[in-house]
């Protein structure tokens, strides 16, 4: 089989570049295998998750323009698998080939006062918010915004990094130099009743089609759970895959991508808050790879590749996906003897706490739900398992 | 997480050493990843389909000890992804660390007559045959099984390779002639009904475990669908699941192997005959990977690891997995376009007549299989799809 494109579709033989090589370009790397796709991952680090299952692995930095350069020339198309990579390499590395989801989606992503105005600018609710450049700006902003709010650094904020809760304005100048005086947001403190993620994909064709809408449950600032379908109501449900299919559309997205929100209540009606955009395949998709008929990481394989979008279609009455996190790689052991529970590792050596080592889906509600199952999994749940408190503080 | 053995269970992290690096050993290592466990690679040719996906590819003749020695000083485990890895070689790497399944298993399989001579010892049955490895005993063995009959090699044979077929008398010298004049066996024509493969898996507990029975067609010799469950009589699948058990336990069978077998049809019961056990995973049993719980991959990974083996419920009413082959890959095109179709590829480059490039999976008779999709499928399915002639020959 040749390389070259037919009609804008890589063929089998093609190879995907991904900026990145942690466990989300691990999985499109296996992903990609699996459609006889090859990939070189290219990232700082000399070795980690995707390095294991990849063609090809090159160390170098992101402003290496000579190593991006041979990076470019091995590869048909380049995808990134987290948001912090530099608006500068993506550019750089635009001219040389096709980047996919796409550096709009990914500037809008990375700077949280852009992504707000985003929103702001199509009618879409966020949390209360205000630019803060300087301590002034952050004195000003919270007389509109009240005291009781969260400080946020615009760029390379994640897992609850970058981010300082505000309860009054006596804390205001530690938290500034908290957040080490960097451009930032201040966030109004928004209770809300479940925080919910749109993952969807758009195609070259301009298709988009959404998995169904996730709810998840954070731990201390890190996603431990998602279930699917979220509690919601069905409108509360299709206006979230309606404001992801704007993003997707006014950002000219190729590729999977999530928007996380948040559920809130007024006057016993639900309402969305739009949280953030996040440029790629996510950790409340995970569930689709035995979950929903392609999963999220062949999703975005299909769309980069210039391939038709696969159905999203979810294979039980509900999915769970519970993280396993620093020491909690440990439950391996009892997660291989459980039937229907189907576990994945990161192939990550030091369980660091807070790091994602791997996670463990399980389908409830089809046929294979049997009573036994059911039996196991309550004495497997941990009776501690206990969310933060549901806010946007994280 | 450490690499020691826990009650002899292979932790994550550990490292698996495939022997061959085609299209199985690369299924193998990208099971092998979904649960965090690294694999080597050992084969004579300088890449493969399998070295694209693994952590470790090393090139070395099957005879070089040193080398050899290197391989299994870097796993924990070895397993094979063909069974014609010389038993010496096997032998050489069971003295440094645990082979599965394992030799005795590798050895009968290996050998026609052997093979024939174990399931005889049990009274299974198999197609009469005799042993020859003279001229002279072919033409004796003739006269007891008859002219129209099946030459073939002892040893190395697959795919229709190293075996010739028989009509009359006059072609005996000749056929010895085409065979090398190599150890062999002669065997009866035998007309089936259908040809089935039993997939299972023993662990290291000595539990068993089958896959639902599959039927199997092939075309030049090769295999081209497998349709699952095989259209027999209930108490055929079951004596054929109970052949599996006996030949895992007999020859202590560590991981994931499968028996073939053809169902004939005397005084109008089903009757079976064992063809061959391939002492690995099984091209037909690659509908596992979306049509059972637990994929024959992550079966075997799972027992050769000393995991309890997963659980091998089918997800559908009817699973066909159809091979690409040669040319056939071509179909890629129209397959990604097909909602529902699975589509697996192996990452080989030249599309060689014969050549098995990819399969495609499809789940029939759950939710999934809509009125639509049916009639796309009828419309997919080539009209001209004509297997062999259903006898031995092959």
């Amino acid at each position: 089989m040749t390389r070259a494109k037919t009609a804008g579709r890589l063929e089998p033989g093609a190879t995907i570049g991904i900026l990145g090589g942690g466990q989300l370009g691990r999985m499109i790397a296996l992903a990609a295998a699996d459609f006889g796709l090859k990939t070189v991952v290219y990232e700082p680090e000399i070795s980690g998750p995707a390095a294991q299952v990849t063609n090809q692995h090159m160390a170098g930095a992101y402003g290496d323009e000579a190593r991006l350069s041979a990076f470019a020339a091995r590869v048909d198309v380049i995808t990134y698998e987290f948001e912090n990579v530099p608006a500068e390499t993506v550019a750089f590395l635009a001219e040389l080939k096709p980047v996919r989801p796409g550096g709009r989606l990914l500037a809008v992503a990375q700077d949280r006062w852009l992504e707000k105005s985003f929103f702001a600018e199509r009618g879409i609710a966020t949390a209360p918010s205000a630019r803060v450049d300087t301590l002034g700006d952050l004195e000003k902003a919270v007389k509109t915004i009240g005291p009781r709010s969260i400080l946020k650094t615009r760029r390379f904020g994640y897992d609850g990094k970058g981010q300082v809760r505000i309860e009054k304005r006596a804390e205001l100048a530690s938290a500034w130099r908290e957040i080490g005086e960097a451009p930032a947001i201040l966030e109004g403190f928004v209770p809300f009743r479940r925080e919910v993620s749109v993952v969807a994909a758009r195609g070259i064709d301009g298709a988009f089609s959404a998995f169904d809408l996730c709810e998840n449950e954070h731990r201390d600032h890190i996603l431990a759970r998602t279930t699917v379908p979220a509690r919601v109501d069905p409108r509360t449900a299709q206006e979230a895959i309606e404001i992801a299919r704007r993003t997707a559309e006014a950002l000219d997205v190729i590729g999977v991508f999530a928007v996380e929100m948040f559920v809130c209540e007024t006057h016993g009606c639900e309402a969305l808050l739009v949280n953030e955009i996040a440029p790629r395949v996510h950790n409340t998709g995970h569930w689709t790879i035995e979950g929903a008929e392609t999963s999220q990481f062949a999703q975005h394989v299909r769309a980069i590749c210039g391939w038709p979008l696969g159905a999203t279609r979810r294979e039980a009455a509900r999915v769970e996906m519970e993280n396993l996190i620093g020491a909690g790689a440990q439950e391996w052991a009892r997660l291989v003897e459980e039937k229907g529970a189907y576990l994945h590792l990161y192939g990550k050596d030091v369980a660091a706490p807070g790091r994602k080592m791997g996670h463990v889906t399980r389908l409830f509600g089809n046929e294979k739900d049997t009573q036994d199952r059911r039996r196991a999994r309550q004495k497997a749940r941990p009776a501690a398992f206990v969310t933060d408190a549901p806010t946007n503080d994280r």
